[in-house]
């Protein structure tokens, strides 16, 4: 049994580097060979325990590769293609897919719904920061990448380009919309982007660190604000003329920004979220308008499949996007327990780093 | 100076019948006589000082009348006409009407939306719960009464139906899908019905008044669920086989409903909340799936408007709704106050009462 | 090898009753053992030559039948169960399914749209009317039938029913709206069906045949017109007060009820197109308002797969619709000929056959 | 009386300028003194006697002006405030305008809809190729212009960036969209920018004027294609390996464009059209799919509203867009003749000319 080398949560606190079995593939699977991967925020919960998996699984779930094997029953690819598979890898053929909601698939052996149940590597099935990986229902997962596109040009397509722009998307963004992003770490940052290719025409943003207003300025940002220097409430009221905005997307995850953004919505205007939240939520009679005010709260995970990466993919390389500035920092797959020590801790301005086995 | 009755707002608790001038209008308006009006819930929050108002108002937003006096810009009525108007009188020129939020429409005179300021009557001019009424922006928002359908027929075309339905509609039900309403009030029965009439397979719907389950079924609601006989999260779990619902509407306007609308929401789905709340709102992080679960939470004020009035009196006409049954109680003007009473203290099965000055 | 009978394209004029051998199913197929099945008015396109299919084929696509076997990949099923599966079978796999169309999947191996592609039953592979068939992505496409739904009840659900629902969802009939469909075939009923399903405050309905118009007017129908009797295009601008209908529904496929739907159908409103054209088509300049009038053409495939099926199954166990009252004639497979003779040339009041094998 | 010049339509070839009162108001007026305006291609359909209008007509409806006098019942502006007005100016109160067709507004008086009845500069009352014009329903029309942006900067606002912004919102673009665009004049120009504005990946443009191509590549486009070049049908085919784009949008108003536009259009896609046309149209029945291939054929006129003016007029503020180079050539008033022989006849380059009082 050939053998790879693999980053294993072990338990909290503490994903390793193991040796594991290459996974042996089934009729509807493939085998990528990493080429890049990288580290989700989301994995840095795994790693505190904050999100429970089990021991022994290997973590991950944004990959480049190349086709190692493929299954007998997936078409249309061959071995030694390059190809992305998204964050969330749907089966397509589920209730709730076909209900339009594939990143809450079931499973097909019910009518059910799974919440997050697209999700699977790095959650349900081995990830991709590994040597090699197992894409279920490659056949729907697969996306080969254009020719001419670098590995890291493409690193941001599998989670947090869809991710962000689905923050965009969600919100129902108009040509002429105000619209205003709370946080800009690489979720914040291209869900600014995204903002900018619906066409919103000022997109205000928040932080606290300077060097990302100063990319979120570059990626569309019209109006950085800091909200360790200013009341980022009053401040977006006040550049609205007391209005309020059209669209208020939050990239964070916590009460604070969940509630500023309610705040800041002018009424008839859609709070889009996309942090994970790891509390009870409150919201504020007034700013909820006593439930009176026409306010849209919509949540989004990020959508997967491979005509999301095929889309994905193309505004990439038509350059309508470019987001190469986010990764700041590579690594080998044997030093990914630096690579987490640095991520973990927002250290050296980190914004996404390039793992590669 | 012609006097007229008219149920006016004294303090908290005390609403009396006090003679007032009849309203003067202006080129943009149209006086009504009025035929018949209603009490509304809102006007219970107003009776008891939870949603304020200045003293002396005229309290009332549901008019059935006859033009008595029109202004001079105002065309394509005459004097005598049956009308109705919707309880919210936008001003349809204003940017939030122009932008699709009529009823959240901040006047003409800045680029502003204000929060339910589409919603005049009783609220910021004098209402309906008079002799006379003056509708501003007549010329959006007088709806003749279709020949052959009587005061009680289109009683409930102003307030309760066009929110009902707005409730149903926001959750944007689609052929087949399991919908449930929490409350079944006036709201909340005109959400059933709503629900029915955009292609809901199964409604489910809850109360504790085993009347009012009755007139749900009546109205469409396939299954009754009387919250203090069942566990409804349970059962409506249950009942979807673990899957949960499309969507929930929330009628009411407690922390309970809404909570346990968003726990029986499959991923996916939407909670369209029409209940006017007085205290903030927790979102259970569970029931929330960490932001993560692709759920919707809507709200939607009563659409106003001659267009909605005219659609819904077609309905009405056309017989695909018949709301009759509400109209539980009959009072003339004289004693509105003891009308009140019955209805704040929800006795003797009241659901609306019809009031005749 | 084990033989059945099934109905066989020869050549255009002829459909006879052949010995094929059962097929043999992939690990991603089903074999359904055929319980009732009917004719489609494209079977007769096919019949006639008009629509080209390959000699030998097996013609149908509306399959009710009994899991006969399972393939190895296909989870969630049991032989024995009653199913029926969309006359549409999608690979839900593919990168036109992922975009939303997944009636025009082109197949999963490049990035190709295939119009029509996700009719496959009958047209590119053997259909339903047989003993048995072969379903293709089996564990997409196969819908369980709720107990206590007999094969009648629910055999329009794989083709008309879908298709008539889709032209009213098409349409996006809005609560209140005034529609015409034009054509009350089977297609054409349940297409007022659907309209009075999604709220349609008033339905006029066209055709020559009384027998017709009185069955829509069961499917609710307000207005039913005989365009042998009366002028359609006058008629429904009198009865709309010269306004013009939101919404025209066509369910024949000829230039004429084109026309007349698109010449009836107000400024902003949509058409809605169902049919099966044989021409070329012509837009009248005036009827178009010179590309000015915010008129929009859609048109509208069967929508298939387990969730559209499991939705229409419900409408009808929930009892919003009855269709029972279209299937006008029975036969065995064995006089499938006679069937044909029948239905072909409209004979006899028939709407819908059911045939057994 | 004060008289003003203005080029009034005078006889089919002939609109020359005359001397004419200059309007007086209503209370729900404004009278503009108009700094700049321009010709379009409708005004030279007026000129050829293709669209009929009354004589004696003042002809244009695309105002840049300043506020002269203000009706007594508009409210939040002031005289000498720099504003436009849409091309469209719609009653806000009708019927149509409340059911979202606002630019197919039939007046107030009935029920109805009118066909492009919201256009009224220089169709129904007197246009802005004039010193002074009056601005009906001034309330819902007056648009005033942001600080620091020159006539030049908005002159496109009122119509054609109203207009080919719609051509891509109708298309309704998604993120990754292939689009292409058949004819670049200023309104096809503004519908790349447009597409561009909306997430397409990627922006065929068709035309046969270099120059306007290379406009086109500065405004978004990725490839241009010189349709006297190259069979425009197959290369956009070949462009797309097959698949067809995701939407096309038609800007000129002729049979081979809309039909060109109809070919390249994968199945589930999108045909918006802005042409105006002068002839029936022919839909070819392959390229309808016989009606079969989800495809859908959408029509948009200019919407109008100062809603809409105040977000375009942010997006070039904001500096989103610069439509500044489609102002090829400036003329006085006195020489519009002058102006409208180059515009008629295409000459020297021209897209849009400046016309000044």
């Amino acid at each position: 049994m050939s053998m790879m080398k693999a980053a294993v949560f072990v338990e909290p606190g503490r994903i390793e580097l193991q040796d594991k079995p290459i996974p042996e593939i089934g009729p509807n699977d493939a085998l990528l060979r990493i080429t890049t991967t990288t580290i989700c925020g989301t994995d840095v919960h795994i790693l505190k325990g904050e999100y429970p998996v089990a021991t022994g699984l290997t973590i991950g779930h944004e990959p480049v590769g190349i086709i190692e094997k493929i299954g007998r029953n997936v078409q249309g690819y061959r071995e030694g293609q390059r190809v992305i598979a998204g964050a969330i890898c749907p089966n397509f053929s589920s209730y709730a897919s076909q209900d339009g909601h594939a990143a809450q698939d079931g499973g097909c052996s019910c009518h059910g719904y799974k919440a997050m149940g697209g999700w699977r590597f790095g959650n349900s099935i081995d990830g991709t920061q590994a040597e090699y990986v197992l894409v279920p229902d490659a056949q729907a997962n697969l996306a080969p990448v254009p020719d001419g596109l670098s590995d890291e040009q493409v690193l941001m397509c599998p989670d947090i380009m869809s991710t962000g722009f689905a923050g965009a998307e969600a919100a129902n963004i108009k040509i002429g919309d105000i619209v205003v992003v709370f946080a800009q770490g690489p979720i914040g940052l291209c869900a600014t982007a995204g903002a900018k290719l619906r066409g919103a025409s000022s997109i205000i943003v928040v932080d606290r660190v300077d060097a990302r207003l100063e990319i979120a300025r570059q990626l569309g940002a019209d109006v950085a604000l800091n909200f360790e220097q200013v009341d980022v409430v009053d401040e977006v009221m006040r550049l609205t003329g007391g209005r309020g905005v059209d669209a208020s997307i939050e990239a964070l995850g916590l009460q604070t920004t969940f509630e500023s953004a309610l705040r800041v919505l002018k009424p008839g205007g859609t709070l889009s979220s996309l942090g994970v939240y790891s509390t009870d939520l409150r919201i504020p009679l007034d700013a909820f308008n006593a439930g009176l005010g026409d306010k849209r709260i919509v949540t989004s995970l990020c959508p997967g499949g491979k005509e999301r990466m095929r889309r994905l993919m193309n505004m990439v390389e038509s350059q309508r996007v470019d987001l190469r500035s986010l990764v700041t920092h590579h690594y080998p797959l044997e030093d990914i327990g630096a690579a987490y020590e640095l991520f973990a801790n927002q250290r050296d301005g980190v914004l996404k780093v390039a793992i590669k086995p």
